[in-house]
């Protein structure tokens, strides 16, 4: 059966940065969205995201800025999402779609219910899992989402056409679509990203703070530089991530402590065959992954 | 003062895979190298690196193969350098040069010690900080060490000729070299190149170990790709890594493990602000690192 081409006449998308602003330039470039409307805290990083072609028209919260929308999107750190969706209620047009791109799913999920309770067969939480350690309009860039996965949560609520509009627009930015109740979303990212990004920014940091610090990072090499490079992420965001999935990632450091505190007893015994044998199995598992991936 | 240029008639080296086999092909395309014999621990390895034009000859420990040499690399994993010395000693021109590629330097210095008695004055501990994930001569390439550091840790016995020849050896690779105490480059390399290893090695086999491992493992993105790109090194590499700098390791692992459980109290205490400062300095000082870098 044939699809009809997604056809968006006016898109808001609130948060014009890496995540809001590289959706918005995907549509555009696949003919997708007739305009743009870009919304968020900085007037100057409107203006800039306008000027590089991001976004058509500034907007704000009002009715205006709103009119005619068949599409929201709320591309913001989480902690934002409350006042965000707080704002914009008053003004979302009864036929608008709203969708998300929070990297936790729950708190979205329950702010919806707050703020969207009379809209929720329209209301579409998703995450696209893909981003890039820089931020910001000028980091945007219509490739971000090719072969990437975006996860929907949708609600017991949400209608099919809604899922079906927010998937046709992530499948036209080249994304692979699938759909997980919330709390297992928050679940598995909480170990595959969330954790990661707390290992990593504390090395950095306890490396940073030792008094030869400076000496330290100079004989660092490229394996370092990988390792930590999700290090660099924008620090408000993962701090709003690790307010709201912190009972998740509490549980899953808590057992990676565990492994540490096993691999440190295998190393004071020197017990290099049971080092080994972690090391082959891991090597072994990175292997599977990204011949799957 | 014009330096000639390096000029080896016969180089030998001792495991032909990505360190040593780079270093082959980068003095080869330099000019730098007439010949390279190949010594390694598996025969199919030795012919696959002739066969990619890595080395000349495939050679043994015997008088022929060294005969005439001016350089020696020993560039197997440190847990093979015992036997590696013990069988090339007696077929060591006393012209040669030795050198190694070991990721230790402490433990490479007191087996020379035993090994090269009387002829430390020809031996130069080295270290390039660089190498992929991949293992085999095929993995080798000529630019490998381009822009790259690399760490002598000369014996006090060790002659300044040698040291300026391997020093050229290296520079003609592309590398920057420096000089380090092996102590101090053992204890440097553990904070910021070995400990990083061990947790990402920590962190894949824990979510492999799990019922639901190949599960999780589908929802990892980017960040989880280039935090644990390390995870893939060559087990047995790393095995003897930890074994020989187990207690500059085991001192940083249990500094890291005190970050961790103090980043678990703010987590579980919903400290936002105090999560966020950490992210903000880890970001920062990664930020100045590239910046030197």
């Amino acid at each position: 059966m044939a699809v009809a081409p997604l056809s968006i006449a006016r898109l808001v998308v609130i948060g014009t940065g890496l995540i809001g602003g590289s959706f918005a330039l995907a549509l555009k470039r696949a003919g997708a969205v007739s305009e743009v409307v870009g919304i968020g805290r900085h007037r100057e990083t409107l203006e800039e995201a306008k000027s590089l072609g991001v976004i058509d028209v500034v907007g704000d919260y009002d009715l205006p800025s709103f009119a005619g929308a068949e599409l929201v999107l709320v591309a913001t750190p989480v902690g934002q999402m409350r006042a965000v969706f707080a704002a914009m209620a008053p003004f979302v047009p009864a036929k608008a779609v709203i969708t998300d791109g929070g990297s936790t799913k729950q708190d979205v999920v329950s702010l919806a219910r707050e703020c969207f309770s009379t809209s929720l067969q329209r209301f579409v939480p998703a995450h696209p899992i893909s981003g890039t350690e820089k931020n910001g309009p000028s980091a945007a860039f219509p490739e971000l989402y090719e072969s990437r996965r975006v996860i929907m949560t949708p609600l017991p609520e949400t209608s099919v056409t809604s899922v079906d509009m927010v998937r046709s627009a992530w499948e036209t930015c080249g994304a692979n679509v699938s759909e997980l109740a919330p709390d297992v979303h928050d679940a598995m990212l909480g170990a595959v990203s969330h954790l990661p990004h707390l290992l990593a920014f504390a090395l950095v940091d306890e490396l940073a703070s030792r008094q030869n610090g400076e000496q330290l990072f100079s004989f660092a090499g490229g394996g370092f530089r990988d390792f930590t490079r999700i290090a660099s992420s924008n620090p408000e965001m993962w701090r709003d991530i690790f307010l709201s999935n912190r009972e998740a990632v509490s549980r899953d450091l808590s057992r990676y402590r565990a492994k540490l505190e096993a691999l440190q007893q295998l190393l004071d015994a020197g017990d290099g065959a049971a080092l080994e044998a972690v090391f082959r199995r891991s090597q072994a598992a990175r292997k599977r992954w990204l011949r799957k991936d």
